[in-house]
């Protein structure tokens, strides 16, 4: 990363969020600003959202002279550990937990979001005026938000509101296993606009005091081009490119796959849920591996598919056949995932799996069948709940109009 | 089907081979005959290698006042189960157990070729002209023949041999689930030869009595055009496409897929053994699911890479990212085949793959070990191993040189 060490100011980075799999995240990215000094500020932001917290006397980090409720801001950053959402991991000590969102990012040129999906807009909303005006994003939020009208990528919603580029990070990613290091791959999606190409151009401004908007053309989604107003990054930061965007995620444990398909790995983070409920419900059964290999494959396809219709002109199928993003995240979700275990139960045990989400999951909800539902109203609005059967059928299971012994006849072309 | 009884004659059916698999495939197709009696003969031949075998207790079909030794062929008949390799299951009464190989195929328009690796090429030279000269085939036998000088489908062995044209089927299809009649899909992949056309046209002889021998031209594996001669099918059959071959092997509970590409069915469903190895090793490591899902991502990518590199005139990559012989297969294989658990349990005891291999299988071979050392000599030769890192990472690791450890590392780009 030699040849990046030759601009005149770094990187500096925050994580929006501090979940299960904000913190490990943010265990990552600290890791990599202190392997990139050339590249990337030392401390880097995790914005924790403030709550008293016990310290678990399981956790090595436990001392019975203060067992009394701490604040996790607090606790974080005397003990480097995230006690309540991500037990049991070191933490980076460059990695700086901050109760303060605004304060977090307020400095940050790569803000890496990680939020549940209730608080995205709200946390953007508040934040809106508030960040580097050139700031560059990346949503590592899982799903789409689709409705009838059409399906809007995490990544625009934030790009939008803030007035900012936003990527995409999405893999097959059980964020446990990341956090502890054990080995897996992702996929980071990014297209980075045209004025924060390397070489200096008359469309780089030369110093962040003198940058001005500048309009680029964007593709969204539907195909359709649109002109983005955009600050373009001083030429004083190295240019967040794949490369930067590598040393950024990239670990010898997590290894990073940039491409430039935001709408595809996101797209596919969202449909593969719905597959991951058929396979869930097939194993239920005891129809054996064959019959879920066989779904998931059908869902596959109608992934592919839906990429496909709906967005031509952006979407690379080679996401979903290729990437970590689509065909290694589909496997792990049907390998093991919670949408894939709680249709597995309700089978077994003969019970809605709405109950299912309720005795499992501790007040959090199901991706997928909420995918599921969303999808389907868009489907039906389209007239094309026929072209993806499989789709429709997991709707129709979970409305009750269809049972899961249907699923074969169903979907037989 | 309607449309294909206006023909004169009716297809006769052969399966050659009645182990675990042969057994499932001749039920299938027995009663597939049963259902289409305007395509099918009824009476269904299968060979069967003729042994003594005594009926077990648990039986349905155990008889105590005859509780001796007795034929196989004849157990068969009398009670139609396959005691010995596919015991519990009721086979269809069409389906007739037959000692004699050179009897059961003597009539056979469409031969099904079920048979172990290495009788394939001894039980073709005793068929040699000794069948149909129009018959044509398809092989259910999993795996290639790869060594130094290439590689070589058994579809293309049986051809050779026989004279015939022969296809291939291939998919997510373990044995006894599908016997069960559990929900599986697979692939057949079938290239009608130009002079079975359905239209009858100059080149389809009037009737059997007088064909003769057709120049057609066949693009082998390597992409080169080679003339054979092949009998065409007399206009008194129905065509040998791909509505006759659905109707054949297609049930409501094995969904059939008809492709075109021989090959790719074929070679995937050797390549992913490798890959199942390696998921078995990492699985064994206890990485978890995001490890597991990342090498079957890599492992499905060196696949199509291999077929677009070696067999680019004729294959189609779709084979294997959206056919069941594909990543469904692989995913099954890489869910619990043999290769895998035996790779897994060599990690998790610390003992020589092989050993595994004598304890679990009862003197059966490991489909993947040896394909691994087939395909990585065949790789050597080309000077290509650096392009295939995780096949060559199995084969290293098999050799002893490289350790499962060192597989993220080794892959890593």
């Amino acid at each position: 990363m030699g040849s990046l060490g030759t601009f005149q100011r770094k990187h500096k980075l925050a994580v929006v969020g501090s979940g299960n799999w904000g913190t490990a995240i943010a265990k990552i990215v600290a890791e990599n600003a202190a392997s990139n000094p050339d590249i990337f500020e030392q401390t880097v932001e995790m914005w924790v959202f403030e709550e008293n917290v016990e310290i678990p006397k399981t956790s090595q980090n436990y001392d019975p002279s203060n067992p009394g409720p701490q604040k996790l801001t607090e606790v974080i950053n005397r003990t480097h550990e995230n006690v309540k959402y991500l037990p049991g991991v070191q933490l980076p000590t460059n990695l700086h937990a901050n109760p303060s969102v605004e304060d977090a990012v307020k400095d940050g040129t790569i803000l890496v979001f990680n939020l549940p999906h209730q608080f995205i807009l709200k946390t953007c909303e508040q934040l809106k005026g508030k960040i580097l005006p050139f700031a560059r994003g990346i949503s590592c939020i899982k799903g789409v938000d689709v409705n009838e009208s059409g399906i809007h990528l995490f990544s625009e919603t934030i790009g939008r509101t803030l007035g900012i580029y936003c990527g995409a990070l999405s893999g097959a990613n059980i964020a446990n296993e990341v956090a502890n290091e054990k080995w897996s791959e992702t996929s980071v999606a990014y297209d980075p606009p045209p004025m924060d190409s390397k070489a200096p151009t008359p469309q780089r401004t030369p110093t962040s005091s003198q940058i001005d908007l500048v309009q680029f053309e964007h593709k969204d989604t539907s195909g359709q081009l649109s002109k983005i107003k955009l600050k373009a990054l001083p030429s004083e930061y190295p240019p967040v490119d794949h490369a930067v965007l590598k040393a950024l995620f990239h670990r010898p444990y997590f290894h990073v796959r940039v491409v430039h398909d935001v709408a595809g790995v996101s797209i596919s983070g969202a449909l593969k849920n719905i597959v991951a409920l058929a396979a869930g419900w097939v194993d239920g059964m005891g129809w054996g591996d064959n019959a879920k290999a066989a779904v998931m494959r059908v869902g596959l396809l109608e992934m592919v598919k839906f990429g496909d219709k709906f967005f031509s002109a952006t979407i690379d199928q080679r996401t979903f056949t290729e990437e970590s993003a689509g065909v290694a995240d589909l496997i792990t979700s049907c390998g093991g995932g919670r949408n894939f275990r709680c249709a597995k139960h309700s089978v077994e045990r003969n019970q809605p799996i709405e109950e299912i989400e309720k005795a499992e999951l501790n007040g959090q909800k199901l991706q997928g069948t909420l995918t599921a539902v969303e999808v389907n109203r868009f489907l039906k609005k389209q007239g094309l709940e026929d072209e993806f059967p499989l789709f429709t059928a997991v709707y129709r299971i979970l409305e009750g109009s269809m049972s899961v012994a249907e699923i074969p006849s169903h979907i037989e072309r």
